[in-house]
């Protein structure tokens, strides 16, 4: 499984993913689920992925190639694309397209493929945008009513996200929220582990303005991970019923 | 969908369930899913329903058929097997033959039915035990490792048991802890709703010590509720990343 949340806030969008994949619970690898395309001061993307592995890696292989081929069109590239919206939808018809071809080869073992993903981004003069992208290739949007998007497995981390995530959250508290969010899944659900990527892009920035790898051994997410279970034992200590 | 979760601690168990049922998102009604079966003094079985209600009412209809029946024996009817192991057995049995005939009526429709359940108990003598009962009748027990089990849509309320229920743990904690759980539930799935039912065993009572119903505009209920959203939000605030 996998677990990848993204929050689209006033100030701008945080992205966290985690890198557990797994084929049957002996097979276990660290794949990157989080994939950035950028054009500096033009646009940025951000695309973060859950489901099969084949799907995911060949829709994100496609993606690139077609934003690298220097022949590529605004019907071709997600780089060039008139609109985010637009983004979303070749995004999402590429998703189909891969987990249809996938499909038909799994057929004769009567299985089946399926992913589904989280696109963030913002072109220059558009505003951030995010959307989750069903494995049909349909998709939905944030809103002010829903700042969060969350894909994999998504419910043990959902309570502190209902909680304190607002449209009017800073940048920095997201980051912390998103965290938190994430350390309860980890603690819930073995498939799903670290390293994580963190990606934060501010608004109008248009560029991925912060990056960072944690590693399973890092100190402050540790730390972080510590205060929380503290804060809620001590919380749960002082409630009366 | 339904939560319901039950806890094994040194002092006692503590049984916490739901009363949401739907048929479709446009049909919710109000069920109870705890039952409980006493013979004060000799022995005590509380038992708690997820899944499809056909399935749930008629199982616990028959169990409670066989108990009243004055020729019941101590393989028909629970309040007189021999051990907990034999009613977890017998509760079992009786899922899956309900189960395989509603299976039968619904093959018409290409449906099918399903269902689980915790059984908890104790009887003169015996330790307390509390079970988990899989649709097709097998069931797996709770131990001091996991002292806990749950049925019907657990996820959300799995990381504050995580953290704060060990077999020591006080049945004054246990009902606040299980009441939490519940409430981010609640919070996170509409699927799960008010009133609920709470029911203490206390180790060795041979009766059910305490059983309350809690309804929707619960005072004590709220509060805690809002006291939990708050230490969650003060923790939240204090932590620094």
């Amino acid at each position: 499984m996998t677990y990848c949340v993204g929050l689209l806030l006033n100030d701008g969008m945080v992205l966290l993913s985690d890198t557990r994949t797994n084929a049957g619970l002996d097979n276990i690898s660290t794949y990157r689920k989080m994939f950035t395309f950028e054009d500096p001061g033009e646009r940025v993307i951000a695309i973060m992925t859950a489901g099969s592995l084949s799907v995911t890696q060949t829709t994100i292989a496609r993606l690139r190639e077609a934003v690298e081929d220097p022949e590529s069109t605004e019907e071709t590239s997600i780089l060039k694309a008139p609109t985010l919206l637009k983004v979303a939808d070749m995004v999402g018809n590429m998703l189909a397209r891969v987990r249809g071809e996938i499909d038909e080869k799994l057929a004769v073992m009567e299985q089946g493929a399926s992913a589904s993903m989280i696109v963030a981004g913002q072109r220059r003069g558009g505003a951030m945008r995010l959307f989750l992208i069903y494995p049909e290739g349909n998709f939905i949007e944030a809103t002010e009513d829903t700042p969060f998007l969350q894909i994999g497995e998504h419910k043990y981390g959902k309570p502190i996200l209902d909680r304190v995530v607002k449209p009017s959250t800073s940048l920095a508290d997201a980051q912390k929220a998103v965290l938190l969010s994430m350390d309860s899944t980890l603690r819930s659900n073995l498939s799903v582990g670290m390293p994580l990527d963190l990606a934060v892009i501010e608004k109008d920035a248009l560029r991925v303005t912060q990056k960072r790898r944690i590693e399973a051994g890092d100190e402050q997410f540790r730390a972080m991970s510590e205060a929380w279970s503290k804060a809620l034992r001590d919380g749960f200590v002082q409630i009366n019923i």
